[in-house]
């Protein structure tokens, strides 16, 4: 099948620039001298999560228990669960164990450890954890030098489960834009993780496992030592965020919308095209950045950018195309004609591709695959 | 089922809010003395059109062509495609008709008038359409008093299709916050879009459809003279961003988001619950608005809201809970422990239902309907 032959608003992944974001990265994280375990909650599709596998990967990571459970079934086994856990769903993780899933979780509460001893206890199970450490003050973890790290992990050590280390995640370096910026953050999140790996080991508790991680800062560390794997998932489409940030250019950007041109307003100049925030997700990332790109940058079907030709307005199935900054185009309309194809590229991939039930994987201007993926928890 | 026994992030109905909220609108509608024809988007999810059917509503309006297919495939046979028609998506509504489908298409220009005259005449077709009119200037259709009306009129009705009338929806509704600006624009909808129907029968065209609507308008509209029927989505559910616009209130809203307690920051007052942007969506429409909700309003489980407590920050699976406008709370973690179960209302419920396979519709602390919802195209 052609791409143009598609039904709009579709998903597309762009074969060769995934694989070589897919490269780019584990030969990066190769060249560090640690593993990498890919953060599959981007594509939540195996057909990528396979290409990563390929490629290197040493696991995955997962940001629900629907993902690690799809995964698992489609042969993953090393899998983390990369959001703290609560007693609730001990009873979800303690069924794939049963399965022979290597999950581990995580806790960044005593409360929570307590819970997964007790339910470890009860049921005759050992969970392997991490300790989720805060190294930007970002959202999640523990102080790395705090009396709670040292709580957290005796009462998991001492209660029987298997305490295998500490991770992190630098979201903060989403704000960085410039190379010394994210060196920077990068060097914080691999220190201030490290520091708290020795903290336990000096408490006589054991850490075998260091995993830091997000897509700029592993992009942009320049040394890991200590360090045992990188995570990282937004990379394998990368998007426009990324690019403000200033970790690929939009060229490399592998995920993207096809539409077709639906209307015009040509006195606005305003083009209607069939990818509003339905396709797109109401992210609006780049808002806060240097450079705005609306609800996203169009492209030719080639994937080529049309400079300065954004979403600037989206409801629900329908997306307002204008010129930005330049202003109103008035020959808009001559420009993408009624019923015309486009690409879109997203703010933010994660957000995009979750609006999708499927891929469609292009090269050139051919379809090469349809690749199911899933949502929901 | 009790509520409390959900996984989490679930979605959540509100039985008896629900059924208030339908019926509120159908009894507005008919004290106008017009049909009502709900648009499904906002649900999609056969139940819920069940409920407005039976309520009493006259066929359903959809926003893609698989909601067309999905409800019809459930017994729906009057459906309006309420987004502009354009010849690649002829072949789909085509399908339709020949299963029987009483399929309504829209049109707001002359290039795919002709489209579907010109597949109409090849197949031995006639289609149904309205033409949309811009009675806002806020996305598409065509300005009432144009020639452009006219020639898009003639093409329909001496290419062999049928004119059934004319459609608009006031969109920019949704930026009023006062009943005199709600009634005013209501009236401009339909004054206008009724003048477009009187411009089209002046010039020898049929139109015997004009079809007015949003939700704000739908309710606030003090006359409809002239209009034959009504269209509104967002009602069935409302929203933070409704109660903003003034026309439900918080205890209105019978969608939310059941979320669990999963970490806390207590120095910076905040709680981390497990319903980030991926299940609340990055929809931030009550950011322009007189109260900005965040990522969604905190209630308990009863569905009370909880004053001052919203979603402040939102990663895929991660929400930030913090007190606004009064600043951090330092006993946070007191009042949201670990593993405790909330309610969060959502901004725009389109947005965040679309996020979900599922709604839990629930009565008081039971689960009473695990109703399917689908998405794509």
């Amino acid at each position: 099948m052609k791409l143009a032959e598609l039904s709009t608003p579709a998903a597309l992944i762009d074969h060769e620039r995934m694989l070589r974001n897919i490269d780019r990265m584990q030969a990066q994280v190769n060249s560090r001298g640690v593993a990498f375990r890919p953060h599959v909650k981007t594509s939540k599709c195996v057909a990528v999560a396979d290409l990563q596998r390929q490629a290197g990967a040493n696991g995955i990571t997962v940001s629900t228990l629907k993902e690690a459970e799809q995964f698992f079934s489609a042969g993953f086994t090393d899998i983390l669960y990369a959001v703290g856990i609560v007693e609730s769903k001990l009873k979800q993780a303690a069924a794939l164990l049963a399965r022979g899933c290597k999950l581990v979780l995580l806790v960044d509460n005593l409360t929570a450890a307590q819970a997964v001893v007790a339910y470890g206890l009860a049921n005759r199970l050992r969970f392997e954890l991490l300790i989720e450490i805060d190294t930007d003050g970002h959202r999640s973890g523990v102080d790395p030098r705090s009396e709670n790290l040292l709580q957290i992990g005796r009462c998991l050590h001492d209660g029987g489960q298997v305490l295998a280390g500490v991770m992190t995640h630098a979201g903060a370096s989403y704000a960085c834009s410039s190379t010394a910026e994210l060196q920077a953050i990068a060097e914080q999140e691999r220190s201030l993780c490290v520091l708290a790996a020795q903290n336990l080991r000096a408490a006589g508790l054991p850490c075998s496992v260091v995993s830091v991680g997000s897509t700029p800062t592993a992009l942009s560390a320049r040394d890991l030592s200590g360090v045992t794997e990188v995570r990282a998932g937004v990379y394998v489409f990368f998007d426009l965020v990324m690019a403000n940030v200033g970790v690929c250019s939009p060229q490399d950007i592998a995920l993207s919308v096809l539409t077709t041109v639906i209307g015009h307003q040509p006195e606005k100049g305003w083009v209607i095209v069939d990818a509003g925030w339905m396709a797109m997700s109401r992210d609006r990332g780049t808002a806060s950045q240097a450079r705005d790109f609306g609800y996203g940058q169009v492209c030719d079907l080639a994937g080529q950018v049309i400079d300065g030709f954004v979403i600037t307005g989206a409801n629900q199935e329908h997306g307002i195309v204008s010129r930005t900054p330049a202003g109103p185009d008035p020959k808009i309309a001559e420009q993408f004609p009624i019923g015309s194809l486009w690409r879109i590229l997203p703010n933010h991939a994660c957000a995009t591709a979750a609006q999708f039930p499927q891929y469609h994987c292009v090269s050139q201007d051919a379809v090469v695959g349809e690749w199911d993926r899933f949502y929901g928890w």
